[in-house]
């Protein structure tokens, strides 16, 4: 008895979900949860999101897939299949601050994560023990604004990771770094954008006085602080908070924030679309 | 082109998407959005709600449902069908605090609460002025705790209320009223239940010294304040809060859960389940 | 025995506290609440608002501030004094939106806030009915782009406001609006400022596919949308929220962080400072 | 230069303010903040914070408390003074469990909570490693139900502790440990007080279908999870919600109601009254 997770996109049309619950039934499956979007009812596209169990020999992997691609195909769809409890492989790139690090690393070593994590790189020598306290591979690499070193981290990690995850990386990734990996990659921010993009977003809110501060978590993209959206979290401030306060409030913010996208993700429950996300 | 919301729910097993979806499909429908949930997928209750486009002359209310409850026999499931748009009859009962009756008017008036307003029956006269301005028939039913008038209430709203809303409806309904009604009564408790029954529930938080305050929009049942929850709204207190602020609060609370519960009970977004409620 | 309240504003110096306190202490005065703010303890900008019965007799107004004078003289501050209870006249402006409009005269009525209306000021016609059923003066004045009427505006509001509520005037008031009436104008903002400001901000939010919408509620500077920012609230939203559950949920917040914002004001607890506003 | 923070509190008099500030003034202090609250300012009881630095070489914490004690024996106050960044020590019981100990030592070790921790009691064996990561004495305790083992951690903790936090400590303190401790616990309750005590809170909530979950920090008393309240923290769940993802965003609420619980408390910010807390 296997868990399946299918993901299927394409312009809206009649007769998707009647086709692919059906192509589940036929292949002896049960539904579990089915998640469904439609970004507009007249013509807009389509998203859809299935869990199922399959209960026969019959159905392996190999298979379904085979049977799913005449599906899709017959909608020009991408569809994707995975097995539920299959872990995606997560590589992590962080520079000095580490509460986001520390984060995802607990949450792989209480099993709340569940992701294959293939190294850590950092910029920050200091990261060493920790990584290693949880028998992981650490790969210090002194990356700089004037250095940095993409091709090095490229080559660890174009083998290695189905997707990257920026635990408070400092260092902005070149367009040519983010076509070269081809995969996504998952920042943190430490503002609400759209605003507060770029540097010290702490420093920005507080000139600015507002009275509500947020963490953004978004898919990586040549445009600075730009890329599609998965997961906000926000918190209210008043005058009384000083720099000091913000960036604590944030760290805990960043640390939701970033660990919400990354379940999300994990689990197969993320569409990019355009500039945009659909979260299931 | 009609809009029709389906809705199902039944004991959890293989094929009912396929075979709804199929229905659908079959009668040219196109899916807007479905939803669907199983409360254990071995062996669970499933629910499930489906929002359609039916763009053929053919499918008109009655066939379709003539189709649909063949489905829904094979699956022995309890189905139904609304036309999207068709407005319910929501009837009001309310007592002398009036912000969540003039929340409700106010959406009303402004076509964001799709309902029929068949009356409001309030035991403080007072409450007519508002009432009619907004041209709806107003009753004054001087009903108390030792004079419940139920038999006057039931009178009036059985015949012309698909359900009733007790916008600060002050007296316990008893389980005659509640059985002789018949259908769904939604309810605005002034605490977060299932802390803070019954009476006073702000003093109650207040001498508990909470740092958390809410409201709750529930079914009623014959038990005071423990039907199934539709919707609850929350906001931090500090020491500084007293009774007077509280309440202020509170009724921003009571006037948020009470009017999400409402517009999702309107939309046909909520399944009462046992003592639960699934909310789409 | 009256409540007075006492707001203090000056560059931080030693002994401000004391001084002040001494002096209510002297009147006779028992201090009910004290805040207090200094934008930095060594060197930088220093905020008290007192409030305080006064049981003597000797205690009027004018004796009070005779002797706050002296005490502000020597701090070189600026200090005012307010009899609680004494409501601030607060002129409305408002366009066809009228959810925020209808919030405040809601509010108004109920007597949970303390002001008087000497006037709204719409250019909208329809509004007259809303605002007469409040026994208020309405003036219809149809400003456009082309033609903002301003002077009439003027004229009406400087004599009898002690301040204005923007409540959603789709007009922007020119510098020479905000100089010649002279006195406090907050606006409600329908974005999460500072993203998305001036037009549509909703539609601006729809398009980044942000996860979390707001409204702020700032006083009008010349800027646009850039005066200091005085309350904020905040809604998660989702994929699944469209321009149409985007507004309706726009319009609880921004009738929560206007309310929340004039509450503030007309209770004394704001303080204007530079770009900022500081909350007690 | 040092700063200190002073903490008074008594039945609700005239004059305390001014002639507390005044004691600091003539030791040639300067307020920092200042925080006070009457809970009825026709007599009630009061509060208070100041925080001041004092710039002379005479004010030495001796002194101050000589004086102090003398301004707080004329109001029949319960004074205490603290020369801000002197660490309390914070002795740490914990069961298996881990999320809110590592949180904890996450936090010592970036010097987000500025304590001495004298050592972690656990029944756990297995968190010795992570406890001596940070170099922090373990004790490994195995109490149980039938043999809670208290003298052996009053004999560790009484000498050495300032007060001790329960980060998820599974076993109920009797109240004679409670008696013969002498000083404050800090305990963190999975579940949003007063809803929900005892065992299983999570449970409790999926049972009741809840619509939002809470962990609340509080003082341990001699009643089961009815100390007074020092911080609460709250998430909207909804039917989708299982027991295994009520417990994940549950780990976050008692991560965050703690630590804020923690903070404030080593900060001096909470006042214990009755029942209650007053947070400054």
């Amino acid at each position: 008895m296997n868990t399946y997770i299918l993901l299927l996109q394409c312009k809206d049309q009649k007769g998707i979900v009647a086709r692919v619950s059906d192509f589940i039934f036929k292949s002896t499956g049960n539904i579990i949860t089915l998640d469904q979007y439609s970004s507009n009812p007249r013509g807009g596209y389509f998203f859809m999101r299935v869990e199922f169990i399959a209960d026969d020999k019959e159905c392996n992997t190999g298979k379904l897939e085979e049977r799913l691609n005449k599906v899709a195909g017959y909608f020009k769809a991408k569809a994707r299949l995975y097995e539920k409890g299959v872990p995606l492989s997560m590589g992590i790139l962080a520079s000095k601050p580490d509460h986001c690090l520390a984060e995802i690393l607990y949450l792989y070593k209480r099993g709340e994560l569940g992701v294959n994590i293939p190294f850590v790189i950092s910029n920050f020598e200091g990261h060493g023990r920790l990584v290693e306290q949880h028998n992981l591979p650490f790969y210090f690499i002194p990356a700089n604004k004037s250095n940095r070193r993409e091709k090095e981290i490229i080559s660890l990690a174009k083998g290695s990771a189905d997707f990257l995850a920026l635990a408070r990386y400092m260092l902005v990734l070149s367009p040519h770094f983010i076509q070269s990996f081809g995969k996504d990659i998952i920042n943190i921010h430490h503002g609400l954008l759209p605003s507060f993009k770029g540097k010290n977003p702490y420093q920005q809110a507080l000139d600015r006085g507002v009275k509500v501060i947020g963490a953004t978590s978004h898919f990586v993209t040549a445009g600075l602080d730009t890329g599609p959206i998965i997961a906000q979290a926000v918190e209210e401030i008043s005058h009384k908070d000083d720099l000091r306060t913000l960036l604590l409030k944030g760290r805990n913010l960043e640390k939701r924030a970033l660990s919400d996208a990354l379940r999300a993700y994990i689990e197969h429950r993320v569409f990019r679309f355009k500039d945009k996300t659909v979260i299931f």
